[in-house]
This record gives C-alpha cells, structure tokens and sequence, in this order.
C-alpha cells in the first residue's frame, strides 16, 4: 500500500523505458505458421509452440511485454493447454513480463480460485486480464496477489472493438449532483480508486486498465482522468488506431504499453523475399523488423507529443 | 431462425419438465471431498474426479442439468484442465446437459477461438456462460453454433452477488425518448432481440440470460420483461434467495434452472451420521438428498406461485 512498493507494473514502467511500447501478442494460430513448419511438427500445438519460441526470442529485446491470448490455447484443448503453459513458462525464464489475456471475470470465492490457477501453478503469469462486469467483487479478490508477490492486471474499460458502443459507452447517471458519465468511466473510476490505494515506485498502481486507442477525441481526457492508471492499448493497426493515437494515451512517454498481435506474428507473409519453403527463422525476423517498425512508430509520436 | 427449431435449450426445457428445476454446479474443490477419498487418490484432480463421477451419477435423474465452473479445475493447472474435459465428457455421455460455467467475453476472431474451444473438441459442452461487457461482438459469433449444432448460452445479466451493484445497477441513459434502465436492462434488451431472432420449439430463444434470485422485488417484472428469455438462476441458498424467490422468475412451471453448488457437494459434512471414514457413496447420497430436497422446495413454491 505504500508508494515504494514494487509490483510487476513498475517491473514494466522500466521495460518500457527501456526497450519502447509495444505488447508483442501470441495470438498465434496454426494458420499463421510456415507450411514447412506445421507439416515438419508432430501435431499444430508443437507448431505453435516452436514458432512462438522462435517470435520471442527474436523480438525479445525490442518488446515491452508478451500478451498471451488463452482463446488460442484452449481451441486445441488440452494439447493447447499445455503449449500455454510452456509459452508463459518461456517467456518467463528469459526474464519477460507475460500478461494471460484471459478476461476472466467471476465473484469471491470463485475469484480465488482464478487467481490461483493464473497466478501461480502451470498457468503463471505476471498479469492477467480482467473483466469487471460483475463489480468490484471480481477484481479485488486478485488484488491479494498484487501484495503477496508483486502481480498484476488490466481490467477492461474502454476496449477498442466496435461492439463497446453497446454497454459501454452508455451513459450512466447517479443521485445527484454526480455529472453523467459513461459506463467506462465508471469502471476507470473504480480502478484509480484501487490504484491509489495499491500505488508502486513508478507512481502507476499494481493494476491499470485496457484502453483501445480507436477513439482519439477522447483519448486526452481519458489520459487526465486516470493519471495514476497504467494502460494495456489495444487498437493498434488494424483496428484502425496509429502511433498518433496511441501517444495522446501515453504520459511522459511512458504509461502504456501498445499491443499488436497478427501484424507481427503474419508479418513474413507480406515480405516481398518471401518463399514457398520459408522457416521459423525467416517470420521471426519479419516479425522483429515488425516489432522495431511499430516501437519507432509509437516513439516518434510520443516525440512529436511530449 | 425459425421456431420449429430445437436447440439444447429445448432440451433443457424438456428436461426442467421432466426433472424439475435443480442445476448440480460441479465447483469441486479438493477440500469438499471426504478425508478417506483424498488419501486414497494419487492426486487432488484424480479425487475430484472420482468424486463428481460418484455425485453425477446419484443426482442424475433429478438434476435438469449440470453446471461445471472451470475455475475450480483450471486451479490445479493441466492435471485440472484434464478433469475438467472428463467430466464435461462423462456427463455428455450418460445423457445429461452440461453449463460450462466459463464467463469468457471477447471479441470476433477470439470470440470464434473461444466458441470453437467449448462448443467442441476436448472441452465440448452444450451451453456456456458469457459476459457482456465488450458488447454484442462479443456474444454474436458463438450463435454460429446456435445453428449448427443446437449449443446454447446463458449471459451474465443481473447476477447475485453483491458486487452487482458496482455496475450492473447503474441507471443508463438513452437518447429520448427512451426511459431510464438498469445496465442490466441494456443487456437484456438486447438478449431478449437476439433470442427471438432464435427461438426454438419451446419458446425460448437459444441464449438465455444470468439472473440471480436474490433481489425478490425485481424478479417479476424481470420475468415478464423476458419473457423468451430461459434464466440460469444463481443465488439460491447461501446467497439469500429462497424457493419463492427463484419462483418469481420462472414462467408457467419452467423457463428457468436453479443453481445450487456447496450446499449440495458439501451436504455430507452436515449429516448427524458422519463418520471420520466418510467416502464418496456416503457424499453422494447426501448430495442425492440435497438435490431432491431442493428440487422439491422448489416445485412446492412453483405450485403456490402458478
């Protein structure tokens, strides 16, 4: 609870700091890997699993962060289980920060149990996801975690599909004199409440928020809003979001980090040298070159926007 | 689309006809099985496991259906995750209707991940639950299998516990001339759209809708307000709500199933015939007991309320 306890959020102030903004994510599909791999691996989880070895070691010193997305691990079942495991077990020993982008999202004891399984056991990760539809009784069983050892989360506040107009940009009220405000303020609300309470070195607290950068009108004021929120941004590319756009959720260049999942991992099959035979090496290379693009993309807007 | 259509929903109605409306949650924690089991298994998943096959097996025919909270399992890591699939898998196989209780809420490509990940392969269940926070982005690709293969899904809508109050009870506000709602309305409303867009042979629409019997003056004009909407109904027991609660939100005897997890698995450690060297035959009955109870309750309630 006090300001010079360190927690994973500070552990990524400093990669940021040091190696840039971008959330490498391994959203990773058998179909985003080399004909030659799959049909050189016993079945599409090993594929996936050496590819995914070969992105992060590539790309490694020029990423913030890894983001895992589990969906892509539980359509193969218990096969794909396991890579999950090995992929955050990985990126673990090299000494990576790892968010499980798991959205769970569930009430007290049930939260527990959650917590457990991601934050620790096979399934360790330094952060996790987080859904907050239920109340704050879904986030704050994880919190315990935060103290113990240093873990962290990115709850969902204004994420950054079209879908979000849905719930939450609707407008809520509450007894007056409270000024209307969306859904997703009221969630961000909650959660600069909670950073304060669990505020690390870096002044950010042990959980931050998930921010799309695909509304940019709002994206200054969101910034002021939740200065003691880290944010996990999404919207990056194909989404339709650009360096600009991300900068402006950024605060004294740091604050946030920036994910891009397919662009990277689908990068080598828009390499003009590309070849029918091409190998592991080859895309995580491209997916390197990739990753340096988007870091110096997003620096030269936070330059631009100081 | 059309209403000759028979989704697991229609089974599940059938089976609420037939069996009443007790759902057996399966949140099979090692500590809720007796003493003699857990020494007797080589691990804590294997004692789960032998343990939910022992209470499936006594309830069967009492229980309309069965609702598994993966958090319980994915807390002991892939030794979990495998039981996990074993008891979606046991159940399926001698008839029964299973819930994956699972919570998930994303977007398109990884909505499709999920979906394609719990509405088959190892994990296969015939209904999940949902959260609606990102939107209706989030719930739309899992009706594919709506169509295709009869699989249903319960979103989280007023749930029961306190938390709820956070954000689900928000007053929302629309362009006039909508009236004031409840967050929980906004998804609803949109629910209650999408189930009659899919509605099968029994009048219910193939999603359906968490609401928690614990707010007893609201649960009248939630039925009516939903009234193609099956509710999966949390909240009963320990929660607060009572029989003539969870009574209020069910339509002409069915439309609904009510959720009962500890009080039924733990029901054995509050027999006065206990004894230290207690084993699953002996849990199992009590569980037995329980759910006949409950489901009796239940129908006593339905009966004063027609």
């Amino acid at each position: 609870m006090t300001s010079n306890h360190s927690y994973n959020m500070d552990r990524l102030y400093e990669a940021v700091s040091s190696k840039g903004h971008v959330c490498v994510g391994l959203d990773t599909a058998a179909a985003y890997i080399p004909e030659a791999e799959r049909r050189k691996a016993p079945s599409d989880a090993e594929a996936i699993w050496a590819f995914n070895r070969a992105v992060v070691d590539a790309v490694f010193d020029a990423a913030a962060c890894f983001k895992v997305q589990i969906a892509y691990y539980e359509e193969l079942g218990l096969a794909g289980m396991e890579v999950y495991a090995k992929t955050l077990a990985y990126i673990r020993s090299c000494g990576g920060l790892v968010i499980a982008d798991i959205k769970r999202g569930d009430i007290t004891e049930t939260a527990r149990r959650y917590a457990a399984a991601h934050f620790g056991g096979d399934f360790e990760a330094d952060f996790v996801t987080l859904s907050p539809y239920m109340g704050m009784d879904s986030i704050e069983p994880w919190l315990a975690y935060a103290e113990s050892r240093g873990k962290g989360a990115f709850v969902l506040t204004r994420t950054s599909n079209q879908g979000m107009r849905d719930f939450e940009y609707l407008e809520v009220t509450e007894a007056p004199p409270a000024t209307p405000r969306r859904l997703y303020h009221a969630v961000g609300d909650k959660l600069a409440l909670l950073a304060a309470a669990h505020r690390g070195v870096s002044g950010y607290g042990a959980f931050g928020a998930v921010v799309g950068c695909t509304e940019r009108e709002e994206a200054a004021a969101i910034r002021e809003r939740y200065a003691n929120l880290f944010f996990l941004i999404p919207g990056y590319g194909a989404q339709g979001g650009a360096a600009s756009d991300a900068a402006l959720l950024l605060r004294d260049g740091n604050g946030g980090v920036v994910n891009a999942s397919r662009s990277i991992l689908k990068a080598w099959t828009g390499r003009p040298d590309v070849r029918e035979d091409a190998d592991n090496d080859f895309a995580a290379e491209a997916a390197r070159s990739a990753v340096i693009a988007m870091r110096d993309d997003i620096a030269s807007a936070v330059g631009k926007n100081p």
